[in-house]
């Protein structure tokens, strides 16, 4: 399908691979059921399957590239890639882009840097979707922020955006005609609610942490703008599709990391007794783990239908 | 005070104006009425006044400190110039460091990195507070995060620790007889509750962002741990005393920061309607700055009762 768009075979591949593998970690709204919406947005000319990013300045560290709208996932991987490079040479590396695209899971590159052994951290812009706390419009973009740190017995990645609860999964909820188990947003009288339907209605879902995440959203979109120099949550929404997003890729690479104090601190966690009975408590990315074992083993669900239009494209 | 306590004086000096500022800035718990918390912890000998942090790992880039369980305050303000001072340099910096002690309020050393023209990062560990997510016993630090921006017209500086009220917030509501505005924890029959008398019982705190806060928590615990090899929450909280701190700091700088873009981003927030009339949509730092030049011109507001008791000390 990517070939018949005029990717290249590389391209093709490397985006294919990522769709397929935010499936396979049981990330299913930015794996296949993400695809037709990608290929819309290459039809549509917002994603150039042709453009290659390019870096438009450096000081050893820290680097700016423009995208130039080529796709997301493509930009993205090429900008840890090299943020890792830079990292393992110098110790620590910053890698900004800007006009790139929709890169679907943040965790993919946390992975990618744990992989390569380094600690990672990035995040990236959106169109708005959240108001501001103390706001009743979207002003704020979801913008994901994923910390990433390697170690032996599977990598321990956050992967956090910053609404409580995804658009994508309010309606979940919604179709199974369930509440959110906490509060999710506003309805239209203006109260919070754990309505998913309503939320959906209103466009306005909570901040992670209330100000908290309204705050860090905010921040983390100005630090873009500032290190990127490309379009901020205001501009994107400005144009009215979300496309020539900004994104950040932090690397921090040492060789001898203290590793053994990591599996101290999960352990402690894990000592906790739980709320529920034989209920579990996690370290970031545990979960995607053992879902990626799963998949691995039983192979990796999907939802027929979307499976048939994909087919059918 | 602190020359009686043997400090020389710039440490006291330093100590004295960072409790200062935070009463000047409003964050009352970590300023004067902290005070006679640190003396005690000076006087049981868990900060040591003479102790003066020690370089212990460079490459350039990343460094490694121990701060000799000296006073918390002058050891991070001692990290943070030195990651300002390489950063400046090198474009990027981190600084780590283990055996420091309480630095108080994170934002302080946040405000410094943005007053040399640095976007800081920094962040501390602490003792166990807050239960991890799906469980009930006390296992992550409400580790706070700081990011701070320089801006001409007013620094942005988000200081967010990972529960959703602080115990001293909830302690203020309880004295007042009031309930939480949002569900803070979790009260003795396990449910999630707005009483802060409830929670503060319970120990029971909820991260900010439910799972998001408690990942958060955990993961900057572990690189902490990682890069400065100190004590995480479960080695200070098996300790049974809050010292011995890891924290860490991060700079960036870049002569040709896009600050033009950052102005466009909060202006876009506070475009929005606001929730209440009247109310106001602000930028992490901007209620603090706002606070900041209200103190300078009426004078800063004190405890009496906590006045007194300082002066009777």
């Amino acid at each position: 399908m990517l070939l018949q768009l005029s990717f290249n075979e590389k391209k093709a591949e490397m985006c294919a691979d990522v769709f397929a593998s935010n499936s396979r970690d049981g990330v299913y709204s930015h794996g296949l059921n993400r695809f037709p919406v990608f290929v819309e947005q290459v039809k549509n000319g917002f994603v150039d399957p042709l453009a290659e990013p390019e870096c438009i300045e450096q000081n050893g560290l820290m680097e700016t590239w423009d995208g130039h709208l080529g796709p997301g996932i493509y930009n993205a991987k090429i900008c840890m890639d090299r943020a890792i490079v830079l990292a393992k040479k110098n110790a620590m590396s910053c890698v900004s882009i800007r006009n790139s695209n929709h890169w679907m899971r943040g965790g993919t590159y946390g992975w990618q840097a744990a992989d390569a052994g380094c600690i990672g951290i990035c995040f990236t812009n959106a169109i708005a979707g959240m108001p501001p706390w103390g706001g009743k419009d979207p002003r704020l973009g979801n913008n994901p922020l994923v910390i990433a740190v390697p170690r032996k017995e599977g990598h321990i990645v956050l992967d956090m955006a910053m609404s409580q609860f995804s658009y994508g999964k309010m309606q979940e909820y919604e179709l199974k005609g369930k509440q959110l188990p906490f509060a999710g947003g506003y309805d239209r009288e203006g109260n919070i609610s754990t309505d998913p339907a309503a939320i959906r209605q209103t466009k306005r879902a909570l901040p992670a942490g209330l100000w908290k995440g309204s705050g860090l959203a905010m921040i983390l979109d100005i630090l873009l703008a500032l290190l990127g120099g490309g379009k901020s949550t205001a501009k994107i929404t400005e144009s009215g599709n979300e496309y020539g997003l900004s994104q950040c890729f932090i690397c921090l690479y040492k060789e001898d990391l203290y590793e053994y104090l990591v599996n101290e601190i999960i352990a402690f966690s894990k000592s906790s007794a739980t709320l529920e009975p034989g209920g579990d408590i996690a370290y970031p990315g545990e979960h995607t783990l053992m879902r990626r074992k799963k998949s691995e083993t039983e192979g990796i669900p999907v939802d027929e239908t979307m499976w048939a239009k994909v087919l059918r494209m």
